[in-house]
C-alpha cells in the first residue's frame, strides 16, 4: 500500500512558508506501514492541480491533499477533486451547522464566504474539524482514495489523528502491523554512533534501523513489520536492547521525548532543584528548562550575568579570578556555578561561559570554546567543549551539553 | 522563465526531516523572477528519480535537484542525471584535489568513497563547495538546464548564492529586473493589517503585495518587475511609502531583519543599556537579545527569578506585593523592572511575568495572561496581554511583545 502527498498553496511555491505538513503526514503514514514515494507541491492553478492529482491517482493507492480548503475563490481543492471524479458539489447541512457554531462560539456571525466550505462532492465522506471551519473530505474512486485535509497544521493534525488514521486502518486492514521506535542520544557525534551501530543499520526487513543526525543530537529509528502488535513489539524490543547495551548513558529518551523534558523528569523523580548561571548561552538553557510544563517544581533561578560587573555582583565571581583567567575559563565557570548555588536549599548549580562568536575569538580562546561547570553537595565538575558553526549553532550545542550534564548528574 | 525543484532523500519521504531547501530555493528563485510551479520530493530509487527528472524537463526551463550527492552508493543523483542526458561520468581532477584538501584541513586522509564525488558528467559545469565535499553540477541539455546541489542547507546556501545566482542571471538575461521588499511588523494581528492594506493587496502586476502571518509577526512583501533596476526600485519605494504611512511604528524591519536585531541596532544607536527580569518567558527574552552578535554592548544582565523567594532576594520584589497581588500582576511586573534596574548606570529595565500554561491558570488569571513592565529614567509603563496557544506559543508571543516594547522605548 502506498500514498502520495500533494501540498497546495502559492505561499509554498514562493517559499514564504516551509512545508511541515509533508513531513508530518509522511511520518504518520510510515508508522501505519504506508509507503510514500512522492511528495508534490503545487499552487492554486486549476489545470496544474488537476493534472497533478490525476497522475498521483495512476501511481498511488492513496492521494492526500492538504491546503486550498479555505473560504476564498483561490481555494480550489474541492472543486478540482469533484471535477476529476465527476461528482457535483452538494451542500452538507451538518457541516454548515458546524461552521455556523464555530463562529457563534466566537460571538460573530458566519461570513457569507464560509458557506462554500460546507459543499462537498456527492457521496463523499467527511471528517469534522474541531479547530477550524474546513472539514476533511474522503472520496473513494475506482479503488483508490483521495483525502482532502486543511493546510494549517493545528487543524490538520487533529483531523488526521482522529479521522484519517481510523479510516485507513479499517480500509487497509492488511494483516500487517507496523511499529516504530526512535531512540534519542546526545553526547556523541554521528560518525561515532554510526560506527557503534554499523551492523544494525544493515539489518534486512522486516526490522530495520535508520540513523538521523540533528545539531547536538543523533537519533536511531527502529521500524518493524509483523503479523501482530505483540510480534512487532518483540522485534523492536530485541533491537532496542542491543542498541541500549551499546549506547546506554548517551540515550536520553524515546519517540517524542525532548532533552529538556528528560531532564525535568529526572529532577522530579530525584526531588532535585536547580539554578543556572549562563553567559554565552544568554538564557537559552533556562528557557529550554522552563519550556517544560511544571518546571517551577525544580527550576528555581536563572541568571544571565553578561557583563563582568554582574558576574561579580550577582553571581559571586571574584574580580581576581576574572582578571587572572578571563571570563571564559574553567575557573570562572566553577565560581559562577558555586556562586549561583549559594541560594539556600538548592541541589544543583550549573554554569556556562564561552565564546558564541562570530567575533570575540582569539588564538588561545577560539570561537566555540565553552566551559560548563556543575556543582552539587557531593560533586563538582567542569568540562571544556569546542563547538563549530554559527552563533546560533554554538549556543544550541552548548545548551544541549549543559542539559545533558544535568541529566547525567541527576540520574545518580 | 520557470523552474521546478526536486528534493531527493528517503529521510524526507519518511518525514524524518522537514524540507527547508524547497522553501529556500523557491524564495531565492522568485526574487530572480523565476516562477516555480512544482516542488517534488522523491527517494533514492533510480527509476522514480529518472522519471521525475524527465517529466520536469518537459514542463520546466530549469530543473534544480538537491540531495543525493553524498559519497555512498545510495547517492544516485549524478548517475541518474548522467544516464538521462547520455553522458559518461568522468573524473575531474580539480574537484578531487578540492575534496582531498577538505579532509587534509581536518587532519584526516580522504576516505576512498569520496572519490565518487569528483566524477561529473562529461562537459558539465561545476560549482565549488567551500563547506562540504560534493560540488554543485550544472548540465545544459536541449535548451534546458539541470542543476544538482548538495542537500545540507549549510552547503546548499553558499553554493546557490555564489554559483547558481550569477549563472542564472547571465544565462537568462531577460531584459526584466525583479525586486522584492519585505516589510516586517509586530503588534497588530493579521486581520487588522489585512484591513489596513486591503487595497494594496489587490494591486495588479507588475507590482504586487502579499501578506504573510507568523506567530506574533505579520509581513508584507512587495514584488516588482521592471525594465531596469532603478524602475523596479522606484515602484517598490512608492508602495513602501504607502505601507509605511499606514503602519509606521508597527514596522520593525525589512527583508532579513529580525526583531532582536532591530532592537540591538536601536540600543546601540541611542547608546542605551538594558537589563531584563523574566518569569514566564524563562530566559527567552535574554536569549533572543543575545542571539545578536555584539549584544554585550547593550545587554548587561538577565534574571529568571522563577521562585517567589528568588524574586524577593535577587530582583527586589517585596514579599508584601507578592502576597497582596500575586506573582502575575502589574504590581510585581513593575517591581521586577524597578529592582533589576537598580544596577548602577543601566538605562532600561524590563520585566515579564505571566502564565505560560498549560496548567496554572484560574478564572481571574487565565493561561496566556502576561504583564510586561518597562522602566527608564523618564518613563514607566506596564502592559497587559492575553495570548493564546501552546506553552511555546505563549512564551514566543510574550518575547515578541517584550522586544517590541524595548524597540519602541529605545526609539525616542
Amino acid at each position: 500500500m502506498n500514498a502520495e502527498i500533494i501540498s497546495i498553496g502559492t505561499e509554498l511555491l514562493l517559499g514564504h512558508i516551509v512545508n511541515t505538513n509533508a513531513a508530518y503526514l509522511s511520518r504518520k503514514l510510515s508508522e501505519l506501514g504506508v509507503d510514500i514515494y512522492y511528495q508534490t507541491t503545487v499552487g492554486d492553478n486549476p489545470q496544474r492541480l488537476t493534472h497533478t492529482i490525476r497522475k498521483a491517482l495512476v501511481r498511488s493507492d492513496i492521494v492526500i491533499l492538504t491546503g486550498g480548503l479555505g473560504p476564498t475563490v483561490d481555494d480550489i481543492t474541492i472543486e478540482a477533486v469533484a471535477g476529476l471524479v465527476g461528482k457535483p458539489l452538494v451542500l452538507n447541512k451538518v457541516i454548515l451547522a458546524d461552521i455556523k457554531n464555530h463562529f457563534k462560539a466566537r460571538g460573530i456571525a458566519m461570513p457569507a464566504g464560509n458557506e462554500r466550505q460546507a459543499h462537498i462532492p456527492e457521496e463523499a465522506k467527511w471528517l469534522r474539524n474541531k479547530v477550524g471551519t474546513a472539514p476533511g473530505v474522503i472520496i473513494e474512486y475506482h479503488g483508490k482514495v483521495i483525502i482532502c485535509l486543511p493546510g494549517p497544521p493545528r487543524e490538520l493534525h487533529p483531523i488526521f489523528e482522529s479521522g484519517v488514521v481510523p479510516y485507513l486502518k479499517k480500509r487497509y486492514a492488511s494483516g500487517w502491523v507496523f511499529r516504530t521506535r526512535t531512540i534519542k542520544t546526545t553526547g556523541l557525534p554521528e560518525s561515532r554512533v554510526n560506527i557503534i551501530v554499523k551492523d544494525l543499520l544493515k539489518l534486512p526487513p522486516p526490522t530495520t534501523v535508520g540513523i538521523y543526525a540533528k545539531l547536538g543530537q543523533v537519533e536511531l529509528t527502529i521500524m518493524a513489520k509483523a503479523k501482530t502488535k505483540r510480534a512487532a513489539q518483540v522485534q523492536i524490543a530485541k533491537i532496542e536492547k542491543r542498541i541500549y547495551s551499546r549506547l546506554k548513558d548517551y540515550i536520553f529518551g524515546y519517540d517524542d521525548d525532548t532533552l529538556e523534558g528528560a531532564v525535568g523528569r529526572r529532577l522530579i523523580e530525584k526531588r532535585k532543584t536547580i539554578v543556572v548561571a549562563e553567559s554565552c548561552t544568554g538564557g537559552l538553557v533556562s528557557s529550554r528548562l522552563t519550556d517544560v510544563s511544571g518546571s517551577s517544581k525544580y527550576f528555581i533561578r536563572g541568571a544571565v550575568p553578561y557583563s563582568n560587573e554582574v558576574k561579580v555582583k550577582y553571581v559571586g565571581v571574584s574580580a581576581g579570578t576574572l582578571k587572572k583567567y578571563g571570563a571564559v575559563s574553567r575557573q570562572v565557570a566553577m565560581e559562577m556555578a558555586r556562586g549561583i548555588r549559594s541560594l539556600m536549599g538548592v541541589n544543583i548549580g550549573l554554569a556556562v561561559t564561552g565564546i558564541a562568536g562570530p567575533t570575540g575569538g582569539t588564538n588561545k580562546k577560539p570561537v566555540g570554546l565553552v566551559y560548563i561547570a556543575l556543582i552539587t553537595d557531593t560533586k563538582r565538575a567542569v568540562k571544556e567543549f569546542r563547538f563549530a558553526g554559527s552563533r546560533a549553532d554554538i549556543k544550541w550545542q552548548a545548551s544541549q551539553a549543559a542539559l545533558n550534564m544535568i541529566r547525567l548528574c541527576a540520574r545518580s
